[in-house]
């Protein structure tokens, strides 16, 4: 999945991470700094990004609904393909730069490395549903899944994803990090327990590098 | 898509076919015989039959919302593999005839033939999906598209994919004909003009040769 790349000089970031692990609010500071230098840009997410998606996300997160693993990883699918060529090949397109709250990374991660699907299936479809576009910069966000899930849980009511048990968010865990030892180019772990300035200031660190 | 079949003896028959053709009334006249027979059996349906199903089929339905054709083949798959898994298997285990209306025949016809995806694609992600379960019978009520799309709109208000082009349905019909060809001991091939009793017939023949 490292073909198709857009064209230089328009970064395509991904956020991955679990729950509770800060990628709304480091998205937050990035779009931030991103309006306060004038580098035209858009924020989506996974699922979701399109009508199509938005109610895709709906079907997933809900509680109520027991989903199995394949078709829990067609549904995410079919939200990305529609999200790649609505919105982020447009976006990269017109020269905007793309940030992603989640992208294949995440199922590769929740439905391979959690769920147990073949990873070769996941690859595969993955690189039909997104053409092969990668990301240039993956912001992965690592913390321990007790920390986290003690997080979410101040929140409110879990979705049915967080209510997943330890040893599933364990394996998610460590799914993530194989991927970013994989791709250590594309990838910046960072320890989600350091201060939310001290983080913002890294992620703009590799983001600035990607914009000269 | 021939291996992983059930046990003999408990068949599980689809219903193929454009809209208008008259698969409900079919699939209701079938039930009644089996219902005259005692022969224990149930009545599902794609996309739908289980929750996720359901919420799915809403999704792919809607007339306001835009889907490409992989994302639309992949909500269709998400649902035909929760139905698998939760309805038709273990139907088929406590020896219920199983009718489905329906099945991956529709997504081989209507995103293969129709709107082009490839069908090495469709087949391979179908296999995943149904872990390779194929009926022992599937009805085609093969019927020209332009009227089926007439006896539709006399209805009311057309579904998204009644509205989709002429030159669509027709490249779905040919699909649909080119898969009965290649599988004339599945398929059973029926004229929809004919009338409603003589096709009955012609399927219930069908059926007790499944049964018997």
């Amino acid at each position: 999945m490292t073909s198709g790349k857009p064209e230089a000089g328009v970064p395509f970031i991904t956020f991955e991470g679990p729950e509770g692990a800060g990628k709304s609010t480091q998205i937050a500071c990035l779009v931030a700094r991103l309006q306060g230098t004038g580098v035209p840009h858009i924020v989506t997410r996974e699922p979701g990004g399109t009508p199509l998606g938005t109610r895709v996300r709906e079907v997933l997160l809900d509680p109520e609904l027991s989903i199995d693993p394949l078709p829990e990883f067609l549904l995410y699918s079919a939200s990305r393909a529609q999200l790649v060529t609505h919105v982020i090949r447009p976006a990269l397109a017109q020269g905007h730069t793309v940030i992603c709250d989640r992208y294949f990374d995440s199922s590769l991660a929740y439905q391979g490395a959690g769920r147990g699907l073949p990873v070769g299936l996941l690859r595969d479809l993955t690189r039909e549903a997104t053409g092969g576009l990668s990301p240039h910069l993956t912001v992965l966000l690592d913390l321990d899944p007790a920390l986290g899930l003690r997080r979410v849980a101040s929140r409110g009511q879990p979705d049915r994803l967080e209510r997943a048990d330890l040893g599933f968010h364990q394996r998610v865990r460590q799914g993530f990090l194989d991927l970013a030892a994989a791709e250590p180019r594309r990838f910046l772990v960072l320890d989600a327990t350091r201060s939310t300035d001290v983080l913002a200031g890294e992620i703009w660190k590799a983001v600035e590098r990607q914009l000269s």
